[in-house]
């Protein structure tokens, strides 16, 4: 097991241990990449069989590739899967023959905007082959016949996913769900790995009010497997974050659950407002990441997402150009450093009752509250005991308190302790 | 039966037929008016008797007028109800005497800060007689006496309104009213008439979701005897609007009904915003059109009302300016497109419950998905789907699926048909 | 009993004879003020003994007071509290000793920031004493021994408070509390006393709707005292309002209760908003005066304070500078005219039920609505009358009819009298 420091170096060492894996929704490069991961954190792995039916999908047959190339007619490679895991359109059926370029083009993916990246497709659940390229490559492709040969299996098998869980005071959880699907593009999804990964580390650290669950499944099917075979779990997950994108340069995004006013929705705007950092806060929508299938409504579970700049929403987005460059130490641990003040704040945020509700108690003998009297300087921790006081009948919460009083959820959290103290409220 | 053609010159050529009639609340000129809309729609009339009681009203006795002038000494008519049916001020009881003007002054009305326009007035409930003229000719008038003669008659009669339906697919109703008791005055409420009748016609095209009943009545007591004599079927109407200064080139104006969050007051805005057009929507008041009465609190229906320059807002209202210049063709039409594009909505907006709500369903296999995955330009086609998906608890319903969502309101109802289609939404 | 005259004057000569007492929570002060007090307005008076358990708090023993001072070698007074009563640490137990200024230093509370003067200080649950001087008389005294004495006593009493009630036509209570603790200090708080005085005055020559409760008692113990004692009259309170700091330059300043909305805070909003006048309203917070008791969880009353600059909100705040000078009988008056204004408002808020809720009612047979028809400019006072039938839902009350159409409150009253005469509503 590694060492625990949780810096943005390490996490990005992590990157880039993943970042040439072959990874798609099932296959070896998933395994791969848990296996990696599961040297940080100790992982629980699962394998679905292909034909399984989960909610309203089926575990698809496994990939896995080996090689795929398209090479002129002296043999050279010009587009080599070697060099690229993005080179092959992902769940591409075997092929191996030669054909001019006439009829190989049906079966090429460039981004002619962008000449020199290679664009990232797959077709999971239509049988296809096909190279995504650069645009430049493919101008330079003189007619003729080319070989074209993609070695790669597709047969039952397994969906593989992992969990890991960081358990708290109570059975009530909490999801974290990162995507490990995408092939070599680092931010989208080696960045938000690693977040949850040095996360749950960070985590580990206390005992969390909360259990905790990081959930690392491929993208979409994965998710909705997890679901499937977890009904009883569900109903136990009280909030949770999708982490995707989470380490290119661009400011904080938090996108709100469907709910729009969960727990977690409030909890993030409120530590992205209180930390002064430039940042989104975005409404809910059905596409995205993996809190689709945890907000379907079926579920509606108050799950949001975190990422820096948000899907689909950079040029490098599902391009080679998303690669480990695009990603930085320095903004993955910002990443970190938001989302564990976020659990700080979601793990304390609890409703108390005042037990001596009529009129306020009398703090001053219980050594709460300075004695000298006519001072207008009232101290921020009286003030923020006060606030827990007037605030706590069982509807308001911490965070509440925070917000509506303008201190810091801190000061707040620390007020309600020492009132906690001295039998003056309950949880 | 005229042919349907809907087009902004046959609305205003109906307003000119209508034009010259004297209506009032009741008599038969209001007769004559819907002998007329009778040729474009077939209508259901109504004559209530004199004296009947209607809610905290009783119909009044019905007035009709052949005649009336004012004649100077050598015999010329110097104000004549023949040149303007305005010059009559409304239900004026009988008179037939000679008078010097000092003493006839007290029976004249004018508009001094307008010297060339005839006001509009009427005395409905309190016996009187009078005159309307323009301020100018008021004050060429020498001195001296005049010969004045209103042959009106005030006796038991009926009080005449009348409907037009267009049948649904439910009986739940939706209503149209447009008031028929304002004489010659083009924008209220000629216009108001005309748009209507050709938004039946145009409803009867198809087959509409709702019931659509169109009223034309006298206001206030038009509306109150419908409403005192439909008790049954107040009970089946789910929305309704009101259509008064339908013509002038001013923009429109939607006046909200008193529950203020009505279906139709969330469709007329939808509509309004997503057209484009400079709009106003205004809060309800109590006062204005039959609003008043169908919003009055023991009914509290969700009926708005659409002009365009509203009640009392011009100062050609209420006065013989509000002339067949003052309305347009265009400014009809108008008017007419938005009514048929808001009943249109209001008409798909169903709330659907999706059967399906684990997890979103595989929408690939049921080929309502693109096959190729990676791209992130996600059609809007597929959004409205997914968008239709996650709404659809039985509690949204698809107006507001297009207003979270930002889609327009036609690209969501077409996903709703083709998930309908395929089996994983029910209405 | 003085002659009633209410102006600003003779609010300004009550605070200038209750000046100079030295007050505090309990005590001969105390009792002085009270007997000036029932010169205007007569009072009920309660003395409740020490050691009595007042919800979470103890009536503490009864402290008094009758000279203190510093004295040099020389024997000359270099602080005496017979030149304010401000000198004195408020409950300072006695001292007679000569210490050097060194030791003596511990016990002396000055303001740098402001040299020239007298801080407020008390320590009332912890045994103590101490003088409060002005840091330059601090300054000038040179090093060597001195004479202190304090001359109070500290023992088994009283706890004195005292209340006046204008009764109403129900027992609905509304309350008016002000604090009668605080020494030589004119706006905090002998202007909210004068003011209160005089608003009792004021309401006692009509016969409320409410019955009015003034509260004379000192600040925390004293209303948790009042709420202790009143359990049943507490059930009764409807709305309060705190008066304090009633009679500063500064502009009015209303703080919301607990709740937000209560009466009180829409009623104060609606009447500063309507007045006109610069204002401020704020949200509560649990610091202030006793609306911290009266908006305690397990009360929740619908109390609010009003203030000028409100509490801590000025450099003088509790110091000498809170003198004669800093009040004004302008700024009291001011005070009392909206006090005024905003329980006649609070007083005739009532949700009226319409009778003759299904269309309009006729007016025009009542007398209520101008006979001549088709003019546009529909009167004011008819507008409220149809705003009235309108809103008058049983879920409405006029102030909502006034803020809903913007017709002044007591325009909209009146409709309401005229309405309720001609038998159309009930209340």
């Amino acid at each position: 097991m590694a060492r625990v420091t949780g810096t943005g170096e390490e996490m990005y060492a992590l990157v880039e241990r993943m970042y040439p894996l072959c990874r798609s929704i099932t296959g070896d490069g998933v395994r791969a990449t848990l296996d990696i991961v599961g040297e940080y954190i100790p992982l629980q792995r699962h394998e679905v069989p292909t034909g399984t039916q989960v909610l309203d999908w089926t575990v698809p047959q496994e990939w896995n590739i080996r090689d795929a190339y398209v090479a002129d007619a002296t043999g050279r490679r010009v587009v080599d899967f070697a060099a690229s895991s993005l080179h092959v359109l992902g769940y591409s059926v075997p092929v191996a023959r030669t054909m001019p370029l006439s009829e190989l083009r049906e079966h090429l993916h460039t981004l002619p905007e962008h000449p020199t990246w290679i664009p990232y497709r797959t077709s999971y659940y239509r049988p296809d082959w096909g190279f995504c390229l650069a645009q430049e490559t493919l101008d330079a492709l003189p007619d003729g016949d080319y070989e074209v040969r993609i070695d790669s299996t597709l047969a039952d098998g397994h969906l593989s996913y992992a969990e890991h869980v960081v358990p708290g005071q109570v059975s009530d959880e909490v999801i974290v769900s990162s995507h490990v699907c995408h092939p070599s593009l680092a931010n989208d999804n080696l960045a938000g790995i690693a977040v949850a990964t040095y996360l749950a580390r960070a985590l580990a650290e206390g005992t969390p009010y909360y259990t905790y669950r990081f959930l690392f499944a491929p993208g979409t099917i994965g998710a909705i497997t997890w679901l499937a075979r977890n009904a009883e779990r569900v109903e136990r997950v009280r909030h949770g974050l999708v982490l995707a994108c989470a380490g290119d340069s661009g400011q904080l995004t938090y996108k709100r659950s469907r709910r729009g006013d969960a727990g977690i929705d409030r909890v993030m705007r409120h530590v992205l407002d209180a930390s002064g950092r430039p940042h989104r806060v975005t409404e809910f929508t059905p596409y995205g990441y993996d809190e689709r299938q945890f907000c379907s409504p079926g579920f509606d579970l108050g799950v949001g997402s975190l990422s820096r700049t948000p899907y689909a929403g950079y040029p490098e987005y599902h391009t080679s150009a998303d690669d480990l460059g695009f990603v930085s130490p320095e903004a993955m641990e910002d990443t970190l450093a938001v989302c564990r003040e976020a659990f700080s704040v979601l793990d304390r945020d609890r409703a108390y009752v005042n037990l001596s509700p009529y009129g306020e108690p009398q703090l001053g003998r219980r050594g709460l509250y300075d004695a000298l009297g006519g001072r207008s300087d009232a101290k921020e921790a009286q003030m923020a005991m006060l606030w827990v006081l007037s605030l706590s009948d069982g509807e308001h919460g911490l965070l509440d308190v925070a917000e509506r009083s303008g201190l810091p959820f801190a000061t707040v959290a620390a007020a309600a302790d020492a009132l906690h103290g001295a039998g003056l409220i309950k949880a």
